[in-house]
């Protein structure tokens, strides 16, 4: 008899049927002696569908008013859910985040958890009935409705399990575990049993989409174990545990992430002088830019090369912030690429293992593509390439780390 | 400067452009100077859309899950149209009715108000603000969610004006006023600048939409002045008033009210016992069937007729129950009509006017109307005649009563 928090996202609660469906799951964890508390999503397309009725009124809708808007995505998803439940004579009750009591700051859109008040979710365990919580969604002390922004329902969840110290966090989604890397670019692709937080920190940065950063970063925190498994697949997912936990020797690498999504910029024969770094990034980051991967060589001949990465849609914004940064500075140029792809490498085992990194270039290598551009982590090694040669670059290193199936 | 509390319902915020002009409206009240609470209903359909997911879930949702899912409707409004009005540089917030608090006791789906905290509103509007409000929702003692059923948005109207002490509760509907009846119906109808409370319940509870019945009660019970307006179409309404505050004389009829959605049974030769009335409503009431009027002759023969109308829909389910009643009372028969129709003629005037009733029975025998029931009272007479004759009936008493524009 444990306690489990069940998060389900959009796609699996996106119609009356899905629903039922996860009502159907729901009602046989009960029926084996679990307790279950439920955080849903909004039914998939409702928030886009709110959003796009505030856009068709304001370009600059307030966002407290915003929140109040899309808060009720997640408010019919809890009713609909409790009365599936009910349905299938299961006891339920649904909770907004303001009824439990989801504390948050007052930073509008993309708040963050302060407190959650566990009194009345207990109450009703202790009751027999399952609690449905809307995701996504707290309250300021003040009473405001706030949201956590986008993924948000994944850091409702993991803070509810922690708040109640639940056995398991499991986070439904539409695949039913964490990969190697993409099955739709290396078909050889195998689910992981498991993945230690710090790795999963990694893949989800660098693009692996299955979870939100924010509540991967969170687990970690409380020590949440965290089950990712798919609300449509029976099995057992991928657990996301501690590294101390795993009995087994760690394999050198986890697994393979890219991510297409970003563009370099170089700035040339960046005269060698102190601060040169930060009056570039300077106006970058003033301009609301993220910055992503950032390498410098050695100064020769008193200059220096200066490069990083961007999101691709700010590509054209930094291009001409960086036109007035090479005047300032007196660079000599400014190139950028859009077309290139990001390839990392990921994985606990590479700490106490030489040689990771050498064997990542030779793999590549042996395919002919060239590196533009290398960074290294204590778990992980990226490279950027350019953009063609990705899915070729993922599937040479799935095979040379032997993560094939 | 004044305060006015305004109520726009579901037709008139229908879309966001209809959101819009309730803005550019209200904004026009704060250009002049005045204090602006606005009361908001769902979006037109939203609540049957809502409804309509939860039908395709189960039969029998619970009540309380239920208000969970239709009080977003009312939610998804207040905050568009804080946006709209914000777009118009016009300072406003919203607020739920739990966030208000609009204190209900915890019958669900049909809460009554207890009580409403205005110091928050009061507070907003002294700092300048529109106060905007979802109407139809409260929140229990618990914590709950409440609504207070269908029309619900008018009782919060005029609860928010009471509770403020407003200079007037303004409803804006589709209509521009109250008329002296249907103008559907009666061409020459027109509409009337004022009208006591008594006469706007005797004329909504006869069958004329414009007001929830509910609203008109609460608005007599605290003095609310009360108006009713269109919002689609300049002009002042019509002002639901106290008796004394009519500086002119009362006209002796105010309007004709009518009703289609009647039929009526008769229980034929009733033995003339004590409690025979009540053995033959028990049974009714029992079934859950509303009685609108009753009619029983003075007995002969120590046998009577007992005449009742009750609402067209549970006209079979009435049959049925009678037929059981019928046998253990001995009475001879059942009969039953669902063709007929009740017209009422109301005004405060007729209680200093005699002859009120047989100018209204002439008026029909001259267009040849049998009357088949008559039912009175203090401001009011209704009688019920054949279906067919409703329009006909309707234009006679409209122009016997000078009514005519």
């Amino acid at each position: 008899m444990a306690l489990y928090v069940q998060k389900f996202g959009g796609t699996s609660v996106g119609s009356v049927e899905r629903i039922g469906l996860v009502a159907d799951k729901i009602k046989s964890f009960r029926d084996q002696g679990h307790d279950v508390v439920v955080v849903v999503s909004a039914m998939s397309g409702e928030t886009n569908r709110l959003l796009s009725l505030a856009a068709d009124i304001t370009k600059t809708p307030s966002p407290r008013e915003l929140d109040v808007l899309v808060s009720t995505g997640e408010q019919v998803t809890i009713a609909l859910l409790a009365m599936a439940l009910h349905e299938r004579g299961c006891e339920a009750k649904s909770f907004t985040g303001d009824q439990i009591r989801i504390l948050t700051d007052s930073a509008h859109t993309k708040a963050r958890i302060k407190e959650i008040d566990v009194d009345a979710v207990q109450q009703e365990l202790k009751a027999g009935r399952v609690v449905v919580v809307a995701g996504f969604q707290g309250v300021d002390e003040k009473g405001n409705t706030t949201t956590l922004g986008r993924g948000g329902s994944d850091t409702s969840a993991v803070a509810m399990a922690a708040a109640l110290s639940a056995d398991e966090c499991q986070i439904y989604t539409d695949v039913d575990g964490v990969y190697t890397t993409d099955p739709r670019v290396v078909e050889k692709a195998r689910r992981l049993e498991r993945i230690t937080f710090e790795e999963m920190l990694e893949m989800a940065s660098l693009g692996s989409k299955v979870l939100q950063i924010r509540s991967v970063e969170f687990a970690g925190k409380y020590k949440v174990p965290l089950r990712v498994l798919s609300s449509f697949v029976e099995g057992d997912g991928t657990l996301i545990t501690f590294e101390g936990d795993s009995k087994m020797e760690q394999p050198i690498i986890s697994g393979i992430a890219f991510n297409r999504d970003e563009a370099k910029l170089t700035l040339v024969g960046v005269p060698d002088i102190p601060g040169a770094a930060s009056r570039i990034l300077g106006p970058v980051s003033a301009a609301n830019i993220e910055v992503d991967m950032i390498v410098q060589n050695v100064a020769e001949d008193n200059t220096t090369d200066f490069t990083f990465t961007v999101h691709r849609n700010d590509y054209h914004r930094v291009m001409q912030v960086l036109q007035s940064v090479a005047e300032d500075l007196g660079a000599e140029a400014v190139r950028g690429d859009n077309a290139i792809a990001k390839v990392s490498i990921v994985g606990v085992g590479m700490r106490s293992h030489a040689g990771v990194a050498s064997k990542m270039f030779d793999a590549l290598a042996a395919e002919n593509i060239n590196i533009l551009m290398i960074s290294t982590s204590e778990i992980k090694v990226s490279v950027v390439i350019e953009e063609k040669y990705l899915e070729l670059a993922v599937r040479a290193l799935h095979t040379a780390f032997e993560l094939d199936v």
